[in-house]
């Protein structure tokens, strides 16, 4: 027996197909719901026959016998079938021996939305099966899964929360919305973008990341203040929790500095906040990057709870433990510490064992302190302390980017820490001439529970500063952008915005593990839409208008080997 | 001298640029919209030097010496300048022979900005020039037209128009606002539909036209009522006035009928409307197909004016009219006519020669008639009666279209006349297992002022009927839809839907000539994006991750040989 166990979480409350149904299914909804309200699952097994819920199966149970009763949810090729109750959904190999024929014959001619009871062993699901992802099922039948309870609440808060957010931004702060091209030119070294064969041939449009570009034109226009739900590509192929297609709340204004668009999101955020959820506090508290790093040691820390990094340099100054001596003598060689709120009564010996792995296997990274600080945190809640309650929302600004960072190929070149047309700090434009690798940006990033939810910049309005930084300090052929810089040339206002990602913003709101909970029709890992068999191949006959050929991986071999 | 007319009527009201200006314009704008109030054009050249104006230049300008003041606006490779005024752009060709180049030299020299007068003959652009539409130059310039009163009009009126619409559906009757993916799988036959490739080797995702099949699956998966203001693709090549990529506002609704489907889009229509406007009067009248062929001569009248066709076959019935006598004879012969009023008085012998010259032309064609109407319209107007009142918006439904059609190459077999989708009329349901090509759909389209600018139906929501229309009657292959007919199979709920071309319904709201006059970042003609060189080529090695190489036209023709 397989146990999906992503699908059982959200599997309860699935609505009631209207073929063949014994009885409706409704009640359960409620009961789920009171179910996550109190976190304490009841006894829904006790007086009946079976010893478990569908949706209860964890690893766990694993090698237990276990007695299911629910519905024939579906059926495939008559080699397993999938059994619903109300908590949840799981996979039941159907014998194939000799000595089972007759149970087999029940199982293979029964109707889907047959009633069963089924014994059986739990086994995890064998390696190299067909579908290895237990979440696969539900994008597969995604129409199913889209009633259940927890998918509709998801979909109707998203859309109520941006319908707020376009209710500030449009009838009480002007802005306008307008539809920017999703069929758009490459940008120099967009790897990451899809391309769109076009009917000239070897010409490409190709789905841009943002519609950064856009934007700045249409200040350039005189539309003042825009704002765009925006349809964004990301070819990532198989990074997890990534979607090739994203959207993101975009957002422009003339006239406006850093504070500007930073009391605009607050308020945004504020108003379009759903009212079952506390309220949101504004303002955030802003930090810059320098004291986030040495903080929390990431960019983007979760402030829910303590545990600090903190500087204990000088208490080991005249030390005699030599490692301390040793990291103390080098040029910027500091000594730090995070202390762990009753990490003595609550961390066992191999949790203290697992931390020292932790820290060596990441030894000489500079991330290591922010992660041994969310390493610490899973330790102490498997402990059972709540260090990051779920119903709080800790939001923070971090300031003061970096404007360029050396490239990872050849760190004595620069790139842009975020993107080209990023406004130098006011404070430090001089540096540009002298020390570009000092300059701070107007970049700004807005963190939530951890996560970075959006990102902004004040821009470059002037040309000649762009030209300087995308040719003389970036090296950039600036023929790609020649569009952009004689915009600016005929007279940019100053202006500034900032991109929110819905997707995950809401995944947040609503608790959610993962983004594809809040989007209707996700793609799975790789990209592909199960339900339908996304990509899928095309006859070379409608290839050949758009003026190209497949080569397959062999070919390109080939191609390597003259 | 060339004269973008095009231009001279959007570029009324140019913001100022910031470099080397020498006086503001914005006095301008106020003028022209007086201008355009009035509908009569002032006497701008009257006591000053020049002779007319840039945007005054009309092809009854050709041939003429004419004397013009403005401002360099661009100037390309020393050969040609664009000059404007408070009313348009003309493009100036510098003139290249020895004798005038003191005149070259001052006209490649002055600044940008500059102010100069010139004096010449007006020529229409000539022939295989490089850029040889007129309104290239809008569009390549798009950051300056966005800042003339026009686009800022349209686009601002856009925004507070879907605004108005998501507030009726969202706020007043609970739809849910989905987003559905663009990237999606290639629909059979699908030759319009522009293809992503995958990093997998032959895979391909398509850019789908309408998110049809997603909004069914929605009510499948009980969201009860969806919405979205959708991006859609079509690749149509060159067809004028379409773009590859536009907007739709796309609606489906659970247990629903036909009549619910109006009284929503009416109601949506009223609410969204602009205050600037005559109210929308509803309900709106409905027609059935036949009705509008027989009175229109077309499924998409403009009922802002009569001139019906009427049927005078009854008083020709003892005719000795040769010809009508042979008509009448004929099965379904008829004879029929359309009424021009005070015809007589307005159109001249060489009009009364043009409408028969045109009847020769499409003679035989069923829509001959249809044609014919909005071709007397044109000539009356033109004699300066007013038919089509701009200010007048005339909504009409129609209903009752045919379930199928016969296949243009092969009159034996069906095609949906919409979409395989699309419900049969209930009172014709026994007529597609006897005479499919009888059966009348539930398919209702909206027109307004002779456009189509909506369509939808209610849709087939039993999977065996669905199976039937798909395999047996269309003969299409059902593996691509499996999915979907699966989905009927777990209880669909009865629904159906429609969509709004939204660009469409902005250009008629507003009068623009061209929907690009309503999209902020519009492509040309060919797909082009003339601001930025879009489509583009790409690099091999960025081909490469998705198994495609470029065949050249070459290629394919030396393939043909073989």
């Amino acid at each position: 027996m397989y146990f999906p166990s992503w699908l059982s979480q959200l599997y309860r409350g699935l609505s009631r197909p209207i073929r063949r149904t014994t009885q409706p299914i409704w009640g359960s909804l409620y009961r789920s719901l009171l179910q996550s309200s109190q976190r304490r699952i009841p006894e829904f097994s006790s007086f009946v026959v079976r010893t478990n819920t569908c949706g209860e199966l964890r690893s766990s149970h694993l090698g237990q016998e276990v007695t299911l009763c629910g519905w024939i949810q579906y059926r495939r090729q008559n080699t397993f079938l999938v059994l619903r109750d109300f908590d949840g959904l799981v996979q039941v190999i159907i014998p194939q021996d000799e000595s089972a024929a007759s149970v087999k014959k029940i199982l293979c001619e029964a109707p889907v939305e047959s009633v069963v009871q089924v014994s059986g062993t739990v086994i995890s699901r064998p390696a190299g099966q067909e579908n290895p992802k237990t979440e696969a099922l539900r994008l597969q039948y995604r129409y199913l899964d889209l009633r259940s309870f927890q998918m509709q609440y998801n979909l109707r808060l998203r859309s109520q929360m941006v319908m707020k957010m376009r209710e500030y931004l449009c009838n009480l702060h002007g802005f306008v919305d307008i539809e920017t091209p999703t069929l758009f030119k490459r940008t120099p070294g967009g790897a990451k973008e899809f391309l769109v064969p076009s009917r000239e041939p070897g010409k490409f449009y190709s789905l841009p990341q943002s519609p950064q570009q856009f934007k700045q034109l249409l200040m350039v226009g005189g539309l003042d203040r825009y704002f765009q739900v925006a349809r964004c590509y990301r070819d990532e192929g198989s990074r997890p929790d990534r979607q090739p297609e994203f959207t993101q709340i975009d957002i422009e204004m003339s006239f406006v500095d850093q504070t500007g668009i930073q009391s605009l999101i607050e308020g945004l955020l504020q108003y379009s906040w759903p009212n079952d959820k506390d309220p949101v506090v504004v303002p955030f508290p802003t930090m810059t990057f320098a004291e986030v790093l040495a903080t929390y040691g990431t960019d983007k820390p979760d402030t829910r709870f303590g545990m600090k990094i903190i500087d204990i340099s000088d208490v080991f100054r005249n030390t005699e433990i030599g490692f301390l001596q040793d990291a103390l003598s080098k040029p910027h060689g500091t000594v730090k510490a995070i202390c762990i709120p009753e990490g003595a009564k609550y961390l066992k010996r191999k949790d203290i064992e697992s931390i020292r792995n932790f820290a060596a296997d990441h030894f000489n990274q500079c991330s290591l302190l922010g992660k041994l600080r969310l390493e610490c945190a899973d330790l102490l809640e498997t402990r059972g302390v709540v260090l990051r309650d779920p119903t709080l929302f800790s939001f923070l600004w971090v300031v003061d980017f970096p404007l360029f960072l050396p490239k990872e190929e050849n760190p004595r070149e620069l790139e842009s820490a975020h993107h080209p047309f990023t406004a130098p700090h006011p404070s430090d434009i001089h540096l540009l001439y002298t020390e570009p690798k000092k300059a701070r940006s107007q970049h700004y990033d807005l963190v939530l529970n951890g996560n970075e939810i959006g990102g902004g910049s004040i821009r470059i309005h002037n040309a000649e500063l762009q030209r300087y930084i995308l040719a003389t300090l970036l090296k950039e052929d600036v023929k790609m952008l020649s569009h952009l810089l004689q915009a600016l040339d005929y007279g940019a206002p100053p202006h500034g915005g900032i991109a929110l990602g819905l997707d995950r913003l809401i995944c947040l709101v609503t608790g959610s593990p993962s983004i594809r909970d809040v989007i209707a029709f996700p793609k799975s890992f790789r990209g592909h839409d199960l339900m339908s068999n996304t990509p899928d191949s095309v006859p070379p006959e409608e290839l050949k208008p758009y003026h190209i050929r497949v080569s397959k991986p062999t070919d390109s071999k080939a191609e390597r080997a003259h």
